[in-house]
């Protein structure tokens, strides 16, 4: 049982190191990654297959579990549909964009964070009419911002998977002022993006899927609502604070669970798939059925709450 | 939309209290239960039936939804098979043993502080060799034991589904000190109990499952353990500890999502089911499917980590 | 005893309300202020101290206790010592800028939520040559960014104390990297200001201080550090939920000691004062103490640890 | 610069180890103590004092730096005084009954874990007329029980520094639950003692102050207070959860404050003393002055609210 030091890069090197009972005492409350990452992605570098397929053979591995989100698994699925390397897939990433799973490791922690933001900012309400803007990740899927947002009770909720209309939602913060709140929460998902030609942008690039690349929507979007709304706006960008810390119990035992499986399935010579969560059980998916598509928040959970736009 | 005050006490008296946005503002971050709760159990009250039934004419309701655990919801059943009373329910126990979820609101909270206790003794390794025992809740399953304890790398894990052999887990502590170890931590559910003939046992009752109930299980192992292994032993009871406090954000999303589906279903006359948690969808079962049998941890759980015991 | 609504802003207008058993129930464990603040400042509204006089005898009070940090307490002293105001001061502020208390009512439950923040950081070294920048309160005094960046092992303190060389802060960064660590913490406070001459900045005012007022001091130095080092910066603005939340025990013994020990002088008579924290007893100090100057950091915390610049 | 293993354990069996950069790093999060402690009192051992002055030849050390409580400082004062062994000793206990300092390291985190518990159980309000019983620590003192029960808001807290009459408890919970409260909550230190007469006790030894050693003192008067007052009633004994975990922030700077002050005054050859806190500011006692008597809870801290009882 070897471990790769900071993802395919390791790989690529052919540097291993020995995993056992000694070096892998006391991770279990260790947020982060202990083997560390990098943005590697093994199909674009030069002869990368290759190199993967020799590391096997000189150490000579059975197959690689792979540890990782979208990016790493999707390079995992080309190298096992394509290249027959014999890979089980561990959905690890805060962004819980993975299909094949319930929840992915890291997403139940990062929403504990962002909600301890939330139900913080709801006990500062000290002046008159003032919004709270804050910023929590997900680039392209907006699972942290709904959940927290749900469970902090925000009044407005503003992500990826509905693009929105900042003079709807200067409205309702208006209306519910106008009904005697004195305080309002927004939270909005670093890639939540306006509704074409609602709102005013500064320069942008696009990223892949054609919408607007906005360093920082939330300081962007803060001072158009006091433009609007005549309210005091204060903004909170939380950052990487919701990737850091012990991990929560959730969090670890899906950890144990999913890591004692990926090792029974190794065993068995199951390659080529991921495994998952469902309820309290383990399942498992194919690695193209894991990453064919992002999984974005349902919009059942949409109307859960009159507090999303778009 | 009214509440009822005290569970089945307050429908049998027909005491109802007005539910708006006003009577519920601020209880998203509050622990327990707004409305109180009783034992009653309206299948033996006298009259209980049809006092509920005249209570549902009088107040011109369409029918109740019941937030409960396995009593409340068993009651609930047969209100609604056997009588014809319109329910729809809503899993709420720390428990986690009702069928038709995979999780019930309050169990993550109560496995979040369960959790927390187990980490805070694995720092307290001040002395060689001590054994900590903490009772965690749980009468008739180890859904928190089990958890908190993979959670938080318990070194033997007690729990009702399985009878405890103390003197194997007294080996186990004995082997372990030998290789080095100078602490151990064993989390003991409060149902759990010990085979037959393994143990002496103070005198006690027996439950509806003829087990012995004994009261403080803990209290019992942890003389014996530190009869039999020589090490120093200390216990810790968290108790009621475990029920209370702000509700972690998995519950605060959970309640919010199956409280807005108890209220679609209502809406539709969809009665006689329980709404339930799948991964992140809503799903339904009929009360029946989720109270038939207690839900009991999936023995692969018990497979991930070498610390169950029976 | 009767509250005041929103601060001076209540007594000016004379809207008082009853503060009893009833209706202070529960408070303890909510943060921010029950009875609401403002900006207001008594001493520079027009018959601002005419209409406090005439509040007082309206409502036959005997004085005010006058809840609150250097603004508030500033104002009081001018209204106790020039107008014979009867006034008893309770600091309550995060800033812990008052002399005359140990410690000010708020600010350990601030240290404790920015303290978690840089621990977060710390966990979320996944890629190398990495620096995180953590923007705190402290426009005047760093007590915030010393103590959490002191618990919590930051690599650079900035604090408004010591105006700092972005210079020295990259070169010490840089070496740090090269003697192998991978991943370095920045705390800057607010009113952290460059040394005069050592970085261009952008346009800005200047303070009662004739210090430049930076809007985001984070998001000037994030860049630069990156720029000078080459190593990627990102930057957390943790901004208002440094105020909020359940308050900790430190602040809630020290809110209802020094509640006491102000009734208890106000019964006696004992005007013109501010109570406040000597260890585990409370003390007194004239309002000119408390508030003559802003107490800083003193210079030996800035001994403690290698990390401060300036 | 060295440490010692296991306390006076390591210095009598002369076995040091490195402290350096290196074997000190990451320490800052983790709880209990890096170095390990044991029980052995250096001055009752068989040539104690002789083996701990050969130690120091030895290794050519300068003095010690004693890092305890109560009973290792009290050693370090006759070592100092009687047998001039140069000892500067720093005050961590989480009793905080150490005089020469505000409070002691540890202190603050035992009553913040403490707090949490108080806070939890609030919110189990879910039967009528319930008791909970929470027992602490303090064998002595009632710090702890003093000041996580004002923070919590207990309805009773029974310390050592006053004994209680059980049945005055009784009456105060029956009144309150007279004028409509449900729920109460008493915090009792395990070292609270009933006053002589008021209640019949189980078999007891007496400790150094002639007073009943009562195991378990919670589970004494619960059942106590069952009887009384008719109200069922649940314990909880929180044990050694409240030594353990990470250390809060005030903790953390408190420890590096002491820590470097420590070093100063050995560099400067300042022996014979115990560092120790005054506000933000380190100040120095005598060893005699911080280990002469138990620094007990001041009274006025008993009359914050009326729920001391003695």
């Amino acid at each position: 049982m070897f471990g790769f030091r900071n993802g395919w890069r390791g790989v690529l090197d052919s540097t291993v190191e020995r995993l056992d009972r000694r070096s892998t005492q006391g991770i279990l409350l260790r947020g982060g990654t202990v083997l560390g990452t990098s943005r590697t992605n093994p199909i674009s570098e030069p002869d990368g297959v290759a190199r993967i397929t020799e590391t096997l053979e000189v150490h000579e591995l059975d197959g690689l579990i792979v540890i990782g989100g979208e990016g790493t698994l999707s390079a995992s699925r080309v190298l096992s549909e394509e290249h027959g390397v014999p890979i089980i897939g561990v959905p690890k990433t805060i962004d819980n964009d993975l299909g094949g799973t319930d929840f992915t490791i890291g997403f139940s922690t990062a929403v504990d964070v962002a909600t301890d933001a939330v139900d913080r900012l709801h006990s500062t309400a000290e002046s008159h009419n003032r919004i709270m803007v804050l910023e929590l990740m997900g680039r392209h899927v907006g699972w942290i911002a709904t959940y927290a947002g749900l469970a902090g009770g925000a009044d407005a909720i503003l992500v990826p998977e509905r693009s929105f209309d900042i003079n709807k939602v200067c409205r309702h913060l208006k209306r519910r002022h106008g009904m005697g709140r004195s305080f309002s929460i927004v939270v909005v998902a670093e890639g939540a993006v306006p509704a074409e030609g609602t709102m005013a942008l500064p320069d942008y690039e696009t990223d892949d899927f054609g919408r607007p690349v906005l360093g920082g929507i939330a300081n962007i979007i803060g001072p158009e609502i006091e433009r609007q709304t005549g309210f005091e706006t204060r903004v909170t960008v939380l950052g990487h604070v919701q990737r850091g810390g012990r991990p929560n119990a959730t969090d670890r035992v899906l950890g144990s669970s999913l890591g004692k499986a990926a090792m029974d399935h190794a065993a068995e010579g199951n390659w080529g798939i991921m495994v998952g969560q469902d309820g309290a059980h383990v399942t498992t998916a194919s690695l193209g059925e894991a990453t064919r598509e992002l999984k974005t928040v349902p919009s059942e959970m949409f109307e859960t709450a009159r507090v999303f736009f778009g």
